[in-house]
């Protein structure tokens, strides 16, 4: 029996793409277990410290599995994380949110953009690799709560809900440009949406997919994107 | 067969008291969680974050046993923890540390006496309630980790030894402060202490005890107490 050509099977250089793009995962994941505590120190209900102190760890658990898939790699999960340290830099300092829901609704939607991008990227993966990004990216329980709490506020509060709307427009636009800078400056990156483009789509869709994603999101809050 | 006489048996009364050590228990898990997330988001190296942030999602499992210990119990885990909001605001008001250092002083000096008095008074609660307090608050990787970090900072640096040496005085006099505020606020957490102490030794002896246990920490640390 020969084996058999995979189309799937990684090339030489993708190691190091792939390492790239569980970097920026896990980086995520540490700065959303950093936001999520600050959210749980701040929200108005004790039972909202609670639930968010749990999704804070829940983070830190996802991102610990993500680190040990860097090490499987061969790689050196601390630098790898480091590399994508000021990631969010800029993200943070133009959307200082002026409230509770707009620091939800910052959280939800900044995270979300980002995370849509490094699902979309993780179709260039090898399949562990790729299975791994989707599951710990897929868990929805963070959306659900913020889904819940805005729409509570939301429902009968015009003015908050075309506030927060006009935040969300500000938000998404941030968003795209932290992942417009990040295909600039990790080709890495690009290579492995080129890859997983073949079956999901040209790269030019990117933005395209982003903002559709961005759009649905909006919607369950009940907010016009 | 008759039944024997169970001198451990809780008294009617001590089911209260009992939800009133967890719920005080879970509160400065709690609190725990806030402080080891803050000390991630501002640690000097990304392995200490990486590091801090564990033990933060440690204390969230940690205090979710106690939460759930405390619903077996017939009692309301939220308000269980709501009780003592406040325990530790007067403590963090007069104890704001000027350094990296004196920030994990802080918190291990702070929360180690809260916790050993905890220790003390788990002493009076049912067996099940007691070992889940004495294993939850047994963890002592957090302890090691400041052990590690504060003795290889302060080796070779006598200012900042007897700064912290210092600050580790003022420290303890606080929290003795606080370990006094609940004994004149909270007649439950004196009921368990004495009815603890028929094993453990006397009640009086119980500030003696706590000051005993701080030195030791210190010496840990190769601080003078």
């Amino acid at each position: 029996m020969t084996p058999t050509l995979r189309t799937d099977t990684p090339q030489v250089e993708s190691g190091a793409d792939t390492i790239e793009l569980l970097g920026l995962v896990a980086q995520l994941e540490l700065l959303s277990f950093t936001r999520l505590a600050a959210d749980s120190a701040q929200a108005p209900t004790l039972e909202q410290r609670l639930e968010l102190s749990r999704f804070a760890a829940a983070s830190v658990e996802r991102r610990d599995r993500v680190l040990s898939r860097i090490a499987e790699l061969g790689g050196d999960p601390v630098s790898a994380v480091a590399e994508f340290e000021h990631v969010l830099d800029d993200f943070d300092a133009r959307t200082q949110p002026g409230s509770w829901w707009e620091r939800l609704l910052t959280n939800y939607v900044g995270y979300g953009v980002a995370e849509d991008f490094c699902r979309i990227a993780a179709a260039g993966l090898d399949e562990q690799s790729r299975d791994l990004v989707l599951e710990v990216l897929g868990d929805s329980e963070r959306g659900d709560l913020t889904v819940a709490a805005l729409g509570a506020a939301g429902s009968g509060d015009a003015v908050l809900v075309s506030r927060l709307a006009l935040w969300g427009r500000r938000l998404v636009g941030e968003s795209l440009g932290v992942v417009q800078a990040l295909l600039v400056s990790r080709p890495g990156l690009v290579r492995l949406v080129d890859r997983g483009a073949a079956q999901e789509g040209a790269p030019a869709k990117l933005f395209g997919e982003l903002t559709a994603q961005h759009t649905r999101r909006m919607g369950r809050l009940g907010l016009t994107a």
